[in-house]
């Protein structure tokens, strides 16, 4: 089972999955890129994954048949397992609990080469809809605190196989990163009386520089503190800290966006590597009037070093106003 | 001049370096390997640097002359600045001052093809006390808030250029790692009245498993919640917050062990990229009884991915305790 592990001076809790159990020789370098009868997320190849926790196509397609859009399967290596129980324990001075959660392979589409920006704006409605309905399963469960959805695309995104594809992590405690946006956001609205997000939203599209794209539901920025070159957050307009309540004109407007961001990306940058993922608020604080739902899409043009390691300072060389203006004058 | 900007939400200060403002086709992905005449590190090509800051060699060497074992020069692209003064100011809602700092480079050795573990004890000390004495001469800067020493070796690590180097980049203000350490030890202390790092090398000693190496002044162990697989802190065993402070015992000491530890992860490792910083207590806080300098060191085998990105939790499929005995066993 894999263990999490509580740093005993920051507090910062790590996953040792050590079903995976990685030995000095077994770190491979690279992304499996083997299309047809080998790739376990193809069309007709159904039966070597596990089997699937939901799937979206045709009405009356039946479990695991071949005529599916987007299909939802439980990760073969997971680095969390859904049985058991936490089991708190000290280990001298230490703390770990079992590596209790879930994680899930959202499977984006049944052709082997097709990205998001390459998809119908239907099939990407259907992956936002398989997030949203996802959250909605596992928020049942009161043992989860918190569920990240994120994709690793390409290999320095950290993807191992090519096949179209995100993932859902869920995690018995609240990732430190949420923590500090959630807490972020209090110490704002208690300061302003105003969402922070919201405040961003207002000003970034009085000013310009830094917007993207908008359109009725979302607006596109790269975010004044960006971390990384070309990086870029996706917000709704209207105020809400959930991303499961997502309505259909705005699962509408975001798969167009979505596309249209990415799309973007690959055109300015020459196809990088990017991940993305989604901030929500945690699983038992929706509705905070001081939180605010956004996609963080990361291209992955930098190599993060012993500087960002050690200090938690990012470095970036790409002003997020002249990342925005490139990706605003492309196509 | 480069800008410090922070994030309105979580406060996070980045650093937008404007002075290498990249372009959509500058981004690169490697090290530039060109000894001899290219090299502008190599022994003879002195001329090719920024005028250097000091040399550790033979007695009466003149400034800027080959006959140098360790090199301190200004980087020439630096990420912080030196001169001016911070300015803070407003941007509408959001916060920017003046990327004022310092960002050095520590050439380690004469010859190209060398690392760490294949230069002389002496060598490697010579190294250690240019970390010293670069601290010492930065810590008088008032406007200074903390120096980070780092090293980033191959290119998976972020290095750009393969002779071996080290950096040094001073930031004026402290940055969030390091402040979540110094609080987290507080916290311990408070509670317990002893420093977390003296109970966890008490702790490791007593154990065992996760040792990696030990000498009369320091220990090298594999922590208990490491982030990374194979990933080692080198930590004195006598209670100091302040690297700057380090005795001439124990340079000798930490030389020994950096060599060793290092030499085993590229055995163990297949000569992995690797990082490697010191963490050392603020420099406005010194002789903190619940800080405790060390050496991380992170051989770089995975890569970050969306949820570490989205979460801050990190994945380790490889346990420390395995870790470490593999480390204790090569050689």
């Amino acid at each position: 089972m894999p263990e999490l592990r509580r740093d005993p001076i920051t507090g910062r809790w790590i996953i040792i999955s050590t079903d995976r159990g990685k030995r000095p020789s077994d770190f491979s370098r690279g992304v499996e890129n083997t299309a047809g009868n080998k790739c376990p997320f193809c069309l007709g190849n159904e039966a070597m994954t596990p089997s699937e926790i939901v799937g979206y196509g045709d009405s009356g397609r039946s479990r695991n048949a071949a005529n599916w859009r987007v299909r939802v399967i439980p990760n073969k290596f997971p680095a969390l397992a859904i049985e058991g129980t936490l089991n708190r324990q000290g280990d001298g001075m230490y703390d770990r609990m079992n590596g209790l959660g879930a994680h899930e392979i959202i499977i984006e589409s049944p052709h082997h080469d097709r990205d998001i920006f390459d998809l119908s704006d239907k099939d990407v409605e259907n992956i936002l809809w398989a997030y949203r309905d996802r959250i909605l399963d596992l928020k049942k469960d009161i043992r989860l605190e918190y569920i990240l959805i994120f994709k690793n695309h390409g290999s320095a995104a950290g993807a191992t196989l090519a096949h179209p594809h995100s993932q859902l992590i869920a995690t018995p405690v609240v990732p430190k990163r949420v923590r500090e946006e959630v807490n972020g956001g209090k110490i704002y609205f208690d300061y302003k009386e105003r969402c922070g997000f919201c405040d961003i939203i207002k000003q970034e599209l009085s000013f310009g520089q830094r917007v993207v794209a908008e359109n009725d539901d979302f607006v596109a920025l790269c975010p004044f503190a960006s971390r990384f070159p070309f990086e870029v957050w996706v917000l709704p307009k209207n105020h809400s800290s959930d991303f499961n309540e997502i309505e259909e004109h705005q699962v509408v407007n975001l798969a167009v966006m979505m596309k249209s961001v990415v799309g973007k990306l690959m055109r300015t940058l020459d196809n990088p590597s990017y991940n993305y993922l989604i901030h929500t608020a945690p699983l038992k604080e929706s509705h905070l009037p001081h939180y605010h739902w956004h996609i963080e899409i990361i291209p992955k043009l930098t190599r993060v070093a012993g500087f960002e390691w050690g200090s938690g300072f990012y470095i970036n060389p790409t002003a997020p106003e002249e990342a925005a203006q490139f990706l605003r004058d492309v196509e």
